[in-house]
């Protein structure tokens, strides 16, 4: 566990405001920290909807498979989340572990167990022992309250050096709808999918095809594009849960993700999960710089991706940066290697606005002083023209340092 | 650069005999280091047959393009190797440096510049002055000797600890003939075809074409099986050169890879070749473990490979290696997220002969004391059972260390 908190953290940590329909409580039930809560119930007013998706490793764990598995019946009463232990690799021990976690937040929240959805963060292989919640879940469904978004935050924490939560208020109609946001991250990051854990919650009224359709467009440019270190977590999950409450005051009831009425909302979702990732990148295990990679002038926007994630994952590339060192001769080697259309002698790049390279070699004009005192920035962007095409593309990730060796050396012990 | 030997580092090195019709000489051109040789010369006899394999990388150096351009010819008369400066990324003046060096050393061997091959390692986008081969190339040409392989191994080594070689003697037909073979390895390791420099001589009478399918055919379980960090190199150079001097001495001259009587050679050249890979796998930047993965049980070899590499490229894997953690639930991630067919209830995993999971959970029998004794040793091997097929593949790398983060943090400056 890190002690000290990233110095990436946002300055601005916004104030959360309640979701009506959402009630939250967490706990200590010593799963596998000391003296921090690690449970984190979040009980929902009934009619809520849900959507989901997850991670695309071949090796879910037991609570991503107990969620896919109901997903489609739309309808969720209830969120458990525990960090410490991942629940993956468990086998059929795992699988009962779900079962029985359900079973015990049902009575809790009175819902059928396929109304509860689950997910853990943590270590992987060990058995998660959900006899622990027993009694813990009730006494948090019986305290659940609307209030406290930043303890949910905090409870779901791993190696995060801190809670990471995004919020937004718009129109719905002629009404305020919210949406509140949370996530932990750190490390095994580079989304297939989604990233580790992140819940987003909302009073709008949409119904659950929607909120996936929404979902699912929302993550492709946010979590999807973020990588801590090429890793893809067996627990990826992002959630969305909308309460429906804010029909009470006006809010029109959408069914359709294409409903022109969602434009504000759309855009603020998409706005709370690029805070949330981006949030992610900035507290990646042992970072000390942002670095966002924009890759422009690809033939589409599939390779710009592709190169940008082949550069976002070269350990060479993020030494670098952690070495405050311009090394463009590694980006080269990252563009190269990405196995995309990629003409050398076109190839341009820029370290945060100062061009180094162009077409193919070291920009004449190129000043090493002025690079240098560029790359002693906390955010570094890496801008890279292929001269190709108009597919463009970007990229959160953040420098590979001594830390993160040390950290995932001896995490386990 | 290093200045410590790895603790990986081979303690029985070879004594290399003479290669007929091969010369060699080193110098210290300054082209990058100070107080060491950084230019090897090859001297080839006349009729030398040459054969390469080069980085697939879309952004290659002047040097590949040069050799790529050239090999179909078939023949070689010097090979001029420089370290300290890749010459990648150098637009027309990289061009202009390779067409004036091939033209010194042309001039100093008495040969046409086609017949002269050229490699460069070292810092990217650097333009690389090639005048400084002047004069130095002559002397060499005029001092080359058939006797200090060693010698050349050291003048093309960048990061590397220790200088890399490997020989072996058969028969071919009822002669004698020798492999010699060098490389220079350490960090930017992720072969998409050969990887780094690596060259290899020898004295059989085997024909261009024929020694081209001989190294194709030699590259794919050895080079091409080794990974430091996931990155694929601009530079990525493998060639063979065969003098065929031992014809004089009863050796038959070979035209097709087929031929029943190179199955001896064969043998050998795959014995060299994958020496010096897991050569380059002990010399990896910072490495203190040699980390040999091994997937049975895959759909297909290919797929075994892509699994392998999974493993093998992922950062939590190599830094739980170098924390001395058994940690199997990041090889279940790592397997997971390759994307190849695998089946999370049918997976087993060993550390060292010391089974951790067993069809999909934790063996039961799983006894941490022995498995953590088990990773204390140099050498680390993780063997994955997926249960499915007869796919069967091994990779080599190495573990992730602070040092790694250290060694590439300033390597430019």
């Amino acid at each position: 566990m890190s002690t000290s908190v990233s110095p990436l953290a946002p300055t601005d940590v916004p104030s959360m405001p309640e979701i009506a329909g959402v009630k939250l409580a967490t706990a200590a039930a010593g799963i596998r920290y000391r003296d921090r809560t690690d449970v984190l119930l979040a009980v929902l007013d009934k009619g809520t909807a849900v959507a989901g998706v997850f991670t695309k490793s071949r090796c879910p764990s037991a609570p991503v498979e107990w969620c896919r598995a109901r997903l489609s019946r739309g309808k969720a009463r209830a969120l458990v989340v525990n960090s410490g232990n991942a629940n993956a690799f468990t086998g059929k021990t795992g699988k009962q572990a779900t079962a029985l976690t359900a079973q015990i937040a049902a009575k809790a929240v009175d819902c059928s167990p396929n109304e509860v959805f689950l997910a853990s963060t943590g270590v992987i292989g060990e058995p998660l022992d959900a006899q622990k919640f027993d009694g813990v879940l009730g006494n948090l469904a019986a305290t659940a309250a609307p209030a406290d978004w930043m303890a949910a935050a905090r409870a779901i924490m791993t190696t995060d050096t801190f809670p990471k939560v995004a919020t937004a208020t718009v129109k719905l109609g002629k009404a305020n709808v919210t949406i509140n946001g949370m996530a932990k991250g750190a490390g095994m990051i580079m989304p297939d999918m989604a990233t580790m854990l992140s819940f987003v919650f909302t009073d709008a009224p949409i119904a659950p095809a929607a909120l996936q359709s929404l979902l699912k467009g929302g993550v492709e440019d946010t979590f999807n594009a973020v990588t801590i270190d090429g890793d893809t977590s067996t627990s990826d999950t992002l959630m969305a849960f909308a309460t429906g409450a804010a029909a009470a005051h006006g809010a029109p009831k959408i069914s359709r993700a294409g409903d022109p009425r969602l434009k504000a909302f759309t855009k603020a979702l998409h706005e709370v999960l690029a805070s949330l990732s981006e949030q992610v990148a900035r507290d990646g295990e042992g970072a000390r710089k942002l670095v966002e990679i924009i890759v422009e002038g690809a033939t589409t926007k599939t390779s710009a991706r592709k190169i940008a994630m082949s550069v976002a994952n070269s350990p060479l590339v993020k030494t670098a940066i952690a070495g405050e060192e311009a090394n463009w001769g590694r980006v080269v080697m990252a563009v190269g290697k990405a196995g995309e259309p990629a003409n050398r002698d076109k190839l341009s790049i820029a370290f945060n606005g100062v061009r180094v390279a162009f077409k193919g070699a070291r920009d004449p004009s190129y000043d090493e002083t002025q690079v240098s005192e560029a790359m002693k920035a906390p955010k570094i962007q890496i801008r890279i023209g292929l001269g190709l095409g108009k597919g463009r593309d970007r990229v959160l990730t953040c420098d590979l340092t001594k830390e993160y060796v040390a950290i995932n050396g001896d995490y386990r012990s």
